[in-house]
């Protein structure tokens, strides 16, 4: 155990760093910062040191002098982002702590220049609207001490990441749940993209709640969409355009429940008379469309929350370590869109 | 001339404002950066004594380290504030900032508490989604050379503040222009809070259209809402119930456009065929309400970038002082809530 110029107090000093990798204090204070002025070889030599020697900074060298809080979305969502963001800032705000909101464009991962702007703010922590964070960059937080958390409405698990989502497979039992008590046997699923957990979540929901009630489940009745409008559209013509229809629709999503609701306008159909149809989301036009949609609510903003309050209680608890998965729960709200069958 | 520690060189010294104030120079970069251990009365006494001599931070001197843009509303709009960020965001990644977003909560003006987080993050600029900003705080974002711009989707023109808008009277004009055209002749208008100039520009706009093309404007046919479908709902019912109703109705917004769309339905008249309705806005479920709404576009994601734009422009120029006003264009969206009158 030993002190640095640094403040830190770990089982490697930055000075036994300095020597093996043969560069002076000042260079590796300006890795550890995300500072300019060092060579990329240098820097991944560093890098790959601090990581070897498991370096951690102490937890107060950052917190104590912290003013901001990170939200790094890859990309602004009309849907999602603007509860997220509510919700994050709320936090913030009441830890006397100003957001910095980042938007990569990159779907898989932030950069690493994001992550030097990043090492230079030293913020009190990190939130990433992100399915995952690669091994590197969490590497590169956890040594200088940044807590982060993983916000995923997408409902991708990463199992030794601290990350918060909703209950997906809950949410499609309840929408296939409500139908089958309608009195609908003949129910039809649009979830989203095969490559999504929280599609195969929801879709697993709504298998559950038809095995439970004895129900068939017919294979061309389970479809994948895109959650976009035209794919709840596409598909839902593929469903309806049939002499043995299905009566109700698990739609996957809000936007694809309104693509359903087209395809029915087209094919003469009326809902929920011909056709029920649940969506998933709760987006504010899910209120607004004619008729008002039987949806499942996620809780956007409360995701936001408790994804903030998670990365900032990880500043003074030890316990960040331990990765914890937050889904919190998610509801049905009925409204015009289902009905039971109309024989 | 002189210039010193704080590598400033004005007509007046910071050396001489210490001396004045009976503070140190320590004691004065201190409240020059929003730093906290500086006793309020002091911290007055300072500010007023720079704003006396006219101090002015020399622009370098803030501008090369930046790596921060500021974008503040008083509130997050599920409307508005998306497209906003949207657009300020791209702009502060094309040149290389990250943008601090707060939420003040106060509807007037973001508090002495949030300048002094600013004075200590010395962002490139600030971009305020705010109808003005006090005196006193103008002059000490002025004084530290940290450009600001005011966007106003309200339209509220603050005459010696840059400031970027849309065109409200020219949207209200080419709303009732489309009514007209289709040959309505009974054409009543709700537009927005009457202490609102964005309310009183696209009335205007509407009245404007009317006396151009010959028609009276009848008193009553004139309201003010409140912008939401409440207002719309209930002034629309006012226009509605009656005999001699209007042929069309400008509603002024999107979300009052739904509430006389309401109105409509509960008083059995069916949209267009009984009565037209023009929104505004452009909102995103204005795409998706049975029938499709005719409104007018408000350009919200390029405002914001022409006020991020802006804002880093009055870094390298001068003419930052000439408090330019940009009102971006309107546009009108025909979709299906308006046709010719029934006879």
């Amino acid at each position: 155990m030993s002190t640095t110029a640094e403040g830190t107090e770990t089982r490697v000093t930055l000075a036994d760093v300095a020597a093996e990798a043969g560069v002076s204090l000042a260079t590796i204070s300006k890795v550890l910062n995300g500072r300019p002025d060092v060579s990329p070889p240098t820097r991944a030599r560093v890098e790959q040191l601090l990581a070897h020697h498991g370096y951690q900074r102490r937890n107060g060298a950052t917190s104590t002098k912290a003013e901001l809080l990170e939200l790094v979305f890859h990309e602004l969502d009309r849907i999602w982002s603007m509860e997220l963001i509510d919700g994050v800032e709320k936090v913030a705000k009441d830890n006397g702590l100003s957001l910095v909101l980042t938007v990569t464009g990159d779907r898989h991962s932030p950069g690493s220049e994001w992550l030097d702007g990043v090492l230079r703010r030293r913020p009190a922590g990190v939130v990433l609207v992100f399915s995952d964070l690669p091994p590197d960059l969490r590497e590169r937080l956890r040594s200088r001490a940044i807590p982060f958390v993983i916000v995923d409405p997408a409902g991708d698990p990463s199992p030794d990441v601290p990350s918060v989502g909703s209950a997906n497979w809950s949410g499609g039992l309840a929408a296939t749940r409500h139908l089958i008590e309608l009195g609908h046997r003949r129910i039809a699923a649009i979830t989203g993209p095969a490559d999504m957990m929280c599609s195969l979540a929801r879709l697993d929901g709504y298998r559950s709640a038809m095995n439970s009630a004895g129900l068939p489940v017919e294979a061309e009745w389970v479809r994948f969409g895109d959650f976009h409008v035209e794919g709840g559209r596409r598909e839902a013509m593929q469903l309806l355009d049939r002499p043995d229809r299905p009566t109700a629709i698990f739609a996957g999503s809000d936007l694809q429940a309104l693509g359903t609701l087209e395809a029915a306008r087209a094919l003469g159909l009326s809902v929920p008379h011909d056709l029920s149809i649940v969506g998933y989301d709760d987006i504010p036009l899910s209120r607004w469309v004619s008729p008002r949609l039987t949806t499942v609510h996620q809780p956007l903003r409360q995701m936001g929350v408790e994804a903030a309050k998670l990365v900032l209680a990880a500043r003074t608890d030890d316990a960040s370590a331990s990765s914890p998965r937050i889904d919190l729960a998610t509801s049905l709200v009925v409204r015009d869109s289902t009905a039971p069958p109309a024989d």
